[in-house]
C-alpha cells in the first residue's frame, strides 16, 4: 500500500489506502478493455464477468442473493436513489438517527419537502456504552419514537462520529411488527470492510456501502443491498440503459432485480479494483477475525487515550470497531481546536480528521495499523496535550 | 491508442479508444492521491485542482461560465437529474424528438407517470437532407408541435441513429418566444468531441455529455452544462456532500451553481484522464478543424457506400459529422440482418455496431480514422453484399 509508505495513517473511515495489486487490476482492466474493444462484441463477456463477479462476491459478503445487489457511484446514491421511487403519502414520518451523515440528512429533508413528509429524530449519538447497553437503549427509544405514521427509519450500522454500532437486525425485527412495517435504510459507509455485515445487510431494506473506505477499493464505486419488498415497491428514478430489462425502444420495462437502480455507463475498471481489494481482505481471515484485529488496535488506542490528561474519548468503553473519536483540552482545561490538532499531527506526518458534530478528532485503526503506529500517535498526542 | 493496434475500429460513438497518455494520467492520479493522502489535508488541493481544471476546460468548450458545469457519472445522469427538481404541473407536455436514446425516453416516461405529464413526439428521424433543409423542417415541425402546455423539448444535438444534426440554437431561440418558455434538454452524447458545441451548449437549459465517446476519455465521467434559469428553478434530487455549500450539519443549503447537481465521492483519477484526452484533441486543431477532418472520412465512407449495391445510407447527403448509418440487402434485394453483418465484420477484425430503431448498421469515423481503413471497410462490405 503505497499510501502507507510515507505517513502514519488513521483515516480509513475517510478513504482507505489502495493496495498496489488493486491499482494494477484497474490499469489491467483498462488495458484489457482497450485490447478487446472498447466497444465490440469481444468486450462484453469481459465486462459482464467483471461486474458479475463483483456482484457475486458482494452478495456473499451481504448474505443475500446477487439479484438484491445494485452498484452505485457512491454510498449516497445507494442510500438515496431507492427512496425517491417509494410510494410516500403526505404526513408519513421519517425517523432519523441523530448521528447520521449530513449528506443523507440533507437528501431526506428534500424528500420530505417535496412529498410533505415529517422528519423525527431518534437520539443515538449519546449512546457510548457497550453493545448490550446500547442495543437495549436503542430498542427502548425506538419503541417510544415509533408512531402509526412512521414509514422509514434511518440508521447507520457503524456511526461515523461516535464509532458506536447500531443493532440493525433487532431494529429490523421490531419494524416488521409495526402495522405499516416502516422501511429500514442503513448507511453502511463505515461498516463494509470493517464489521461483519451479513446479518444487517440481509435485514435492512436499503443497505448502502462504498468500496473506497474500509474495503480499500478505488473511489467512485459503491453498492447497495435492497430487500425483496423494496424491489416490489420502489420504481427507479434515475433511469438509463442499465435500468432497463431489454435494450432498444419500447422494450420491456425495468429490471425486476436490483439492477433497476443502476443507471448507465460506469467505470468497469473500478469494479476490477474493488474485487481485488476484497480478495485481499478475504485473505486476512473472515469478517470476525478481521474485526478482532481491527479492535485490538482500536482498543490499544482507546486505552492509551484514557491515560492522556485532557483527552476524552466519545466512547466510554473500548470501541466496537475501528473508529476512535475524542476531544482534547489543554492543561488548564480549555478545549483544543480539533482542526489545530489535526493540522499539528499532519505536520508530523500523522493523519486524522475532524468531525463537526460533535466537534472532535477521529482516528481509525484498520488491519494494517501497527502497534508501533498507535504508540507513535499516543506519544504525539501526549506532546500536544501538554502544549 | 492501444485499442487501434489490433483492429479496424468504427465505434467511436459507442466508446472512444483511450490514448496511452490518458491512461498514464489516470494511473498517475491514483498514485498521487495515494502519495498525498488518500484522505489528508495534503490531498485536497490536488483533488480540487484536478476537478477544477477540467471544469474550466469544459466550460471553455461549452462557451459558458464554469459555474454552469456539473460533473456526472454519465450522460444519462446529466440529462435526467436536473429534470426531477423542476416545478412540473399535471398536464404539462414534454415534446420529445423521435430519434432520442431509449434510456432517456424511459426516464422521461417515468417522470411523466409520476407528475402526470403528457409526452408528445417531434418527428426528426426522417430528416436526412442537408443542414439548411433539416433546420427548416425542424423549425416548421416545432412550430406545429408546440402547444400552450409545452414545458420541455428534448432533442439530441447529433442524432445517434441517423447521424443528423439538430439546429439547437434556433430551437432555443424559438422556445424563448413561447409564453411558457419551455426548457430545452439536449442529449449531447454524440456531440462533445465531435461537433463544435459552444453555441448549442450555451443555448440549451440542459446540455449533457459524456467523456468516453468522441472525447476518448475514460468511461464513468460525464458533464452537463445548465442554464442560469434552470439553476434558479431546479432543486437537486440526488443529494450528498458535494451538493451542499458547506460541510457539516445544518449548513447553508445547496450550492447556488451547477455543483448542486453533483452528489458525493467520484473517481478523481478519471478527471485527470479526461482532461488529458481533451488536451490531445485540442492539439489536433479547433473544433471546426477537427470536424472537417472527421467529415472528410465520413464523406469518403458515405460516397463509397453509395457505390455498393444493396446498401442504403440513412443520410441522403454526406453526413454532417462522423456517424454513418446504413442498411444492406443481398443481390436479390432481401434485407441482410444488421447483427449478422456486424458479426461477420467483427470476425475480420472490423468493428461497427447495430442500432434498433431504425434497424441498421452504424459506422463512425473520427480523427484517427485513416483513408485506408475506410477503403478496407468498403471492400469488406462489398464482399458481404455479393454474399
Amino acid at each position: 500500500m503505497p499510501a502507507l509508505a510515507n505517513k502514519t495513517y488513521f483515516n480509513f473511515g475517510g478513504q482507505g489506502p489502495l493496495p498496489s495489486p488493486s491499482l494494477a487490476a484497474i490499469s489491467g482492466a483498462f488495458a484489457t478493455i482497450q485490447e478487446l474493444g472498447p466497444f465490440s462484441d469481444n468486450v462484453w463477456p469481459y465486462v459482464n464477468r467483471t461486474v458479475g463477479g463483483l456482484r457475486q462476491r458482494l452478495a456473499a459478503w451481504f448474505g443475500v442473493a446477487p439479484e438484491r445487489v445494485a452498484f452505485t457511484e457512491n454510498v449516497t446514491a445507494g442510500c438515496v436513489l431507492p427512496l425517491w421511487g417509494l410510494p410516500w403519502e403526505p404526513g408519513d414520518e421519517l425517523l432519523v438517527g441523530d448521528a447520521e451523515h449530513y449528506g443523507v440528512v440533507a437528501a431526506l429533508e428534500e424528500l420530505a419537502r417535496r412529498h410533505r413528509l415529517r422528519i423525527t429524530s431518534l437520539a443515538v449519538a449519546d449512546l457510548t456504552e457497550d453493545g448490550d447497553a446500547t442495543a437495549g437503549a436503542v430498542g427502548e427509544r425506538l419503541e417510544a419514537a415509533l408512531t402509526p405514521r412512521t414509514r422509514l427509519v434511518v440508521l447507520s450500522h457503524l456511526l461515523w462520529n461516535t464509532g458506536q454500532t447500531m443493532p440493525i437486525a433487532a431494529v429490523a425485527a421490531r419494524l416488521a411488527g409495526h402495522p405499516r412495517h416502516p422501511w429500514l435504510l442503513v448507511d453502511a459507509a463505515q461498516s463494509l470492510g470493517s464489521l461483519p455485515v451479513a446479518e444487517a445487510a440481509a435485514a435492512a431494506d436499503i443497505y448502502a456501502c462504498t468500496g473506497h473506505k474500509w474495503c480499500c477499493g478505488p473511489e467512485g464505486l459503491g453498492a447497495v443491498a435492497v430487500s425483496e419488498r423494496l424491489l416490489e415497491a420502489s420504481s427507479p428514478t434515475l433511469i438509463g440503459w442499465r435500468t432497463l430489462e431489454h435494450d432498444g425502444p419500447g422494450a420491456g420495462g425495468y429490471h425486476r432485480d436490483a439492477r433497476r437502480f443502476e443507471v448507465a455507463t460506469s467505470c468497469t475498471p473500478l469494479f476490477a479494483g474493488l474485487d481485488r481489494s476484497l480478495q485481499l481482505l478475504e485473505a486476512e481471515g473472515d469478517a470476525d477475525v478481521r474485526l478482532a484485529a481491527i479492535r485490538q488496535r482500536s482498543r490499544q488506542l482507546w486505552d492509551g487515550l484514557q491515560r492522556i490528561r485532557g483527552i476524552r474519548t466519545l466512547m466510554t468503553v473500548p470501541p466496537p470497531a475501528g473508529l476512535v473519536s475524542f476531544t482534547m483540552a489543554d492543561p488548564g482545561g480549555a478545549p483544543l481546536d480539533p482542526a489545530a490538532v489535526v493540522k499539528q499531527l499532519g505536520d508530523r506526518g500523522t493523519w486524522l480528521r475532524t468531525l463537526e458534530s460533535p466537534r472532535c478528532v477521529r482516528a481509525c485503526t484498520h488491519l494494517v495499523s501497527t502497534a508501533d503506529e498507535v504508540e507513535k500517535l499516543l506519544a504525539q498526542l501526549t506532546q500536544l496535550s501538554v502544549g
